[in-house]
């Protein structure tokens, strides 16, 4: 079965996470109580993903807003905008969290003068949307995905862009989902991607619950994976896409590309429209952050680089519009030359 | 300075290394004074790297031969003989392990009838001899390779074909060395190398202790290091060249070699001589050892993809002729096309 990362109980007006730092030894959930509680899940890293994300900020907010259904209205809605900015403060660089953030206090502020139950159940109607339309986009891409694979397909990914990322099946996942749920034979390789691991830990882990057949390679063993293996196409998903078609993804994904273009085999994108960026002409405008050193040299609890070594640890890659055979979105794929298709599906 | 991780005390006849597990962190010394210590080194890769391993094997024999100078004749070479199968036995892959103890055990043969000390002498000056060559043919691999360097080249090495591999200054990184002691000032970026990491253990640790500027990076980084960080050439060793000039080397190099020509930057091997396998046609004949799952999901201590998942985790991959630039050895430097090239090399 497909994973479910975020759920939030109706009965019991909680909110369960799979605590995604246990995987993929341990499949365990963390029941939040409160902001405080989700805020600390994101901090850790026990729900991470941009659409994840910023779904269980959205959900942290109409926590805040239960425990203080029966205080006075002016302390209520005080508690309610701080737990806004707590959880704005979790994690500084995710467009997602502030965006979701946003929609909340729209919602706070349009309602300020209803009861607190009644301003709680507001919150909680636009929690479950937010997650709701995640949801469906994922399920809109993975169809709009599907009609790009064919039976016996070998598919490589990278990193995780799967349902532990979204409120849904995921993005560059959602059509391996689909195809595998309508009984298509497919092969996936997981690049294990450094530094931190997470097509190993994340991305092996929700195909193998799924079924689907998955099997684990060190990031550098792909150019043999795709010429011995018979790789049919490699899925991957992005960080953000500038106006030319240009793809910010996790760092690996450019070398990726290159390997794809000398086997003629396709790189797919599969992104949500937020994901679009048109205020960047080209992705030599993406700022690229970097990893502490760190992350590169003790991730696992052991030295592994000599101390003080310098290191280049960017999290992400840039791979030029050339390179990608097309971008999969909610509303349709789109092929080269990208900025017209773009500009056509922004419109 | 360059280390020297394999050093032979002519005053009080025993045989130093360099404790290669304790790196990158601490530099800690072997004493071994018999030749099971020189086994144990070996089976714990406390010493590797093929022409390493081969040296420290003909010096294992040494020690056992001082081990019994004054025992009877018969039962002393009884025992040298014995601990030449012993140490036979330590790597059952390693082609330059039982190269170096035939070279030891002719020796033995040869000089049989001699007394014990006689034949220990006999030994030793062997064992001197093919640590010496060893040390020679880096030398020269360096100095036809230093011809392909310019003033402020960036060059990127995988794995570790250095001085810890061999009994000199290394294959790949002997260029890299030459050229920094002659003043000239390059960059090094040194893919970590996964599963084993002997980049960022290895490579990283031994050009610092030569005092040279070195980048580590993640091995899905090097694509992104070649485009942003203006490498200028690629440099590795080798596990095999076949006739054709198909390259056998670390998991890694054929994608190196992908990215390399993607960017118009050459791609350089450097191999002694004993590494071309002319029985082989072509790359396609070379068996690929994989790894066991582990050294790829626990190779921290952690477990880092879910139990039982399937892995693919080749030690080596093939790079073929038509993407290596050129191919640095100790009688000089070939370039395509390699078959002719071999032939006229090894005549």
């Amino acid at each position: 079965m497909i994973p479910t990362p975020i759920y939030w109980n109706l009965d019991k007006n909680h909110l369960q996470l799979i605590d995604q730092t246990r995987l993929p030894v341990n499949l365990s959930h963390l029941v939040c109580l409160t902001h405080t509680d989700v805020g600390v899940a994101i901090k850790r890293l026990s729900v991470r993903g941009a659409p994840a994300i910023g779904i269980a900020a959205a959900y942290g907010v109409v926590l805040a807003a239960f425990q203080v259904q029966n205080a006075a209205h002016e302390i209520g809605l005080e508690s309610i905008r701080k737990a806004i900015v707590d959880l704005s403060q979790t994690r500084p660089t995710a467009v997602n969290l502030f965006w979701a953030l946003d929609i909340m206090k729209q919602v706070l502020d349009q309602n300020a003068t209803k009861t607190l139950a009644e301003i709680t159940q507001h919150l909680l109607e636009k929690a479950l949307s937010i997650h709701n339309d995640d949801k469906e986009r994922c399920q809109k891409i993975g169809e709009h995905g599907l009609t790009l694979l064919a039976e016996g397909d070998i598919i490589l990914t990278h990193c995780n862009a799967g349902a532990l990322a979204t409120g849904g099946i995921g993005t560059a996942l959602a059509p391996i989902y689909l195809a595998h749920n309508r009984g298509m034979k497919l092969k996936v390789f997981a690049d294990e991607t450094r530094p931190l691991l997470q097509g190993s830990r994340l991305t092996a882990w929700e195909l193998r619950q799924a079924g689907i057949d998955v099997t684990v390679i060190s990031d550098n063993t792909a150019a043999a994976a795709i010429r011995q293996m018979g790789v049919t196409s490699i899925i991957v998903g992005a960080d953000r896409i500038t106006k030319n078609g240009d793809v910010a993804n996790k760092i690996g994904t450019y070398g990726l590309a290159l390997m794809a273009q000398a086997h003629q085999i396709p790189l797919y994108v599969a992104a949500p429209l937020s994901t679009f960026d048109i205020s960047l002409a080209t992705g030599e405008q993406i700022p690229i952050e970097e990893h502490p050193p760190e992350v590169l040299t003790e991730q696992f609890g052991t030295r592994t680089a000599p101390l003080q070594v310098k290191t280049f640890v960017p999290a992400f890659d840039v791979t030029p519009n050339d390179l990608v055979t097309a971008i999969i979105t909610e509303k349709g794929i789109i092929r080269p030359p990208y900025q017209s298709a773009i500009e056509l599906l922004l419109s």
